[in-house]
């Protein structure tokens, strides 16, 4: 039963808060069209955010942006092999381009049908690697970093706000390189931008390691991911950095010339994040009075409550005017603090207390008549919800503080969240136990004895798939050989295994 | 026939100076996909510069970025009878939703058709009043502001690079009011933001009016404009703000409970500016040698060529380097400035000085041995071509200053060209010979009797079209009584006719 605020207890269903939690906090809404989201402004805020410092993260590395077309002739897709296994069946075909009218009203005009289908990208490797053929000569053309920000598209039967649309908002690198180890090298850095990000902007906690072969990408010799733990104890994978070898440059026949005078085909990256992230930092960090949000990423950091009736509340505004400006030209982390000084005169101090818990802002600024005369202020934090008292001319830099301390608190709360949820187990029975029933498992660390077969028979047995396998074993046991949690068959070392989303 | 540089002169063929320009300057190609283009990177750049200027306009007049889906359900096209016949004959449609393995190959599945076929939206009113149906209850939800960034699709049969393309980029604002009065006074605050981007950072002077009926968009109450000349003299839309009354609010079923308590329709405006804008400032501004970019978005403010052989070549890219930290460092309009030193080994500086005009960096640096030892450097300004000499560590202020002058003198120039190229007309015969031939005429500033019978048979016989009637006069004349060009009938005013892209 969902509570005053309309959000649903976690405890009571984690699902069911979630889908309140994104509407009542104003992020999304589900659309007319089946399994598209409209992404609504405080949901966006969020978005472009996060767009922002990718962006930046990914400029400092040498990469530049690009556009590429949404539609790729049908034909594309199957030119590699298990990309077309991996996306044929999720893709929206576009088949004509004009509509008439008729008697019964408007239809698709049949004299508009086009001579080959068009898909609506799931992804751009294909349309991308056929420019890249032009534009690749001579190893003086490499490497090519390129990023695109873009909306994508796979059809999607189970569709849930954020974590899986049929449409997404996402970014998605394409690298071309002259050798193996260059592409791998590019695949790695993407991999530490997006921990980096994850950790440090997210204050979310994740596994970077490398896929099964089972869980990589279409057309990829592998995949390295990121993965982060729900409240729910499931995974989520947050991002992904493939390193594609030459499997797309041969289906496009893209090649150059080396130093040497050798023509050869060329080695390549491809790697992305989506809104997905949105729904992670959620399914993270919020709680059931609604979003909780890291400071480096929330649209509102400081939301400032005056209090008052008529006269004292137009002095009270004046002083909430001028603490917003001193704080909006406060730097923190570089950037000016988003602040909102909430002046609805029809809503009650509660509701509107409420309501920015709701809507996540970091630090709530109340001042009344009172504190005025006394020349201070209440600061409460979101994550804790304790009063505390400060000067109002010490304010931005208790502000200051007290976002640094929640950005740092989210990270440490969700770490020994994962950490108090992962486990070792070493006999199939511990292994079933730990993934029974319908909640999610957390993390289980077991061997494996490395092949698909077995992934596969795990899978169905639990629901529980590998995650990753870890770059950095997260206790130095994790990497002693043992015997595979199914079939007892050798392992080198440990894998993540989890529910996923 | 085309220069060394690969360009064909604009006096020679002006439509294929302008492709040569997009593909040699690295701007744009075109996609395999018909009608479609890919942005590359240094195109895009210019792109990521008007995105961010316009985008902080927007937020400074209180909008709000959000997302809607690219898909729309047919139907809902059909609910606004203009924006269906607007709309109807160039839009993509996506009638399947998987590919399936054939003995042929990878074919459209039938069994996967959609019940009802979706579009590709070719813009989002309908999609958008969708929505805005369950957001918007009563007064205390208006005004609302957004604004999306967004690729759209409109089938087009004889596409150009940036300035017709199927797929383009743009900026699609989408405001609900509570009055007629305001909307009005947000349409008009858009056509002052377009107006004051074009001219203030675009160097492009232009023209502000109305549209006549004829030429408003499907679905509009009336339409504002913002028309530049180009060099071969046509007219070119760079923008449009629509007042759409209740036109969509009544489509859609949308309603207000006004402050007294009455179920009123919303009143609503539309806006957009698009990649368009990128073919405007070529075709304004770009020469025979290449790009000629406004310095407040140029890619490339400061280009840095380093002359010299081995050691002297080490040493002088050294003093490249700390110029260009310094550069960077400065800030121009706020921002730091966009600087490359040219650092490549194989190439002559007689090559790098041409590509960097081709490119279009605003500052060329060119710094030699001799000119170390004497602590200076040339500076060439792009529109200029002289070589100037600048002491070392005077250099950061001469920038600043040629970029000043820079982004003076292009709007200086195109403002210039344009007034050369505004004429008064005011018998049918001069009429005809200013449009004659296949060249473009300029603006022609002549009486209408503003039926669109008149205006119609103008543009059969002339190719022009009525590009707006301005809202500030051009000259105080052309507000007096006349009468109209073709028919003779009064007229109260003078309007633009062009030729138009």
């Amino acid at each position: 039963m969902a509570s005053d605020l309309g959000i649903t207890p976690r405890a009571e269903n984690y699902a069911e808060w979630y889908n309140d939690l994104v509407k009542r906090a104003g992020l999304a809404d589900n659309s007319v069209v089946r399994g598209c989201m409209v992404i609504k402004p405080h949901g966006y805020a969020i978005w472009e955010l996060m767009r922002d410092a990718l962006d930046g993260m990914f400029k400092a590395t040498g990469h530049q942006n690009a556009y590429f077309p949404l539609l790729i002739p049908k034909s594309f897709l199957s030119r590699e092999a298990e990309h077309v296994d991996g996306f044929a069946k999720e893709c929206a075909v576009v088949t004509h381009h004009r509509l008439m009218d008729s008697p019964e009203g408007v239809i698709v005009d049949p004299d508009a049908k086009l001579e080959e289908e068009l898909i609506i990208r799931p992804t751009s490797e294909t349309i991308i690697w056929h420019s890249y053929k032009t534009w690749i000569q001579s190893y003086r053309d490499l490497p090519l970093l390129i990023n695109q920000w873009a909306n994508v598209m796979r059809w999607e039967l189970r569709p849930r706000l954020f974590l899986r649309t049929a449409e997404f908002l996402w970014q998605e690198g394409h690298t071309a390189h002259a050798t193996y180890d260059e592409a791998e090298e590019e695949a790695l850095t993407i991999l530490e931008v997006y921990t980096r990000f994850a950790e440090d902007w997210m204050a979310v906690p994740i596994v970077a390691g490398v896929k099964s072969d089972g869980e990589k990408f279409a057309g990829a010799d592998h995949t390295y991911t990121i993965e982060a733990m729900t409240q729910d104890l499931r995974a989520i994978q947050a991002g992904t950095s493939h390193h594609l070898a030459q499997n797309f440059a041969k289906a496009f026949d893209v090649t150059f010339q080396s130093a040497e005078g050798k023509e050869e085909h060329v080695y390549a990256t491809s790697w992305g994040v989506s809104t997905r992230l949105i729904g992670t930092l959620l399914m993270v960090h919020s709680d059931d009075k609604g979003l909780v949000c890291p400071p480096r990423l929330a649209p509102v950091q400081v939301a400032i409550v005056p209090i008052g009736r008529k006269d004292d509340f137009v002095r009270v505004c004046e002083v909430a005017d001028r603490l917003a400006a001193g704080l909006t030209e406060s730097r923190w982390h570089g950037l000016p603090l988003r602040v909102k000084v909430d002046k609805r005169e029809k809503e009650s101090p509660g509701f509107k207390f409420n309501d920015w818990e709701l809507k996540g802002a970091c630090v709530r600024v109340e001042i009344g008549p009172r504190d005025l005369e006394a020349g201070q202020c209440v600061v409460v934090r979101r994550d804790e919800g304790e009063k505390k008292t400060a000067p109002l001319e010490e304010l931005t830099d208790v502000v200051h503080a007290e976002l640094s301390a929640m950005q740092a608190a989210l990270f440490d709360r969700a770490l020994a969240m994962r950490e108090a949820n992962t486990h070792r187990v070493d006999t199939w029975d511990e292994f079933k136990a730990a993934f029974a029933g319908e909640g999610g498992g957390g993390f289980v660390l077991a061997h494996w004895d490395g092949t698909r077969e077995t992934e596969q028979r795990i899978n169905e047995e639990t629901k529980a798939t590998i995650r990753c396998i870890p770059r950095v074993p997260l206790a130095a046991g994790d990497v002693e050989p043992g015997a595979c949690v199914l079939t007892g068959h050798p392992s080198e070392r440990r894998v993540v295994f989890a529910k996923a989303y």
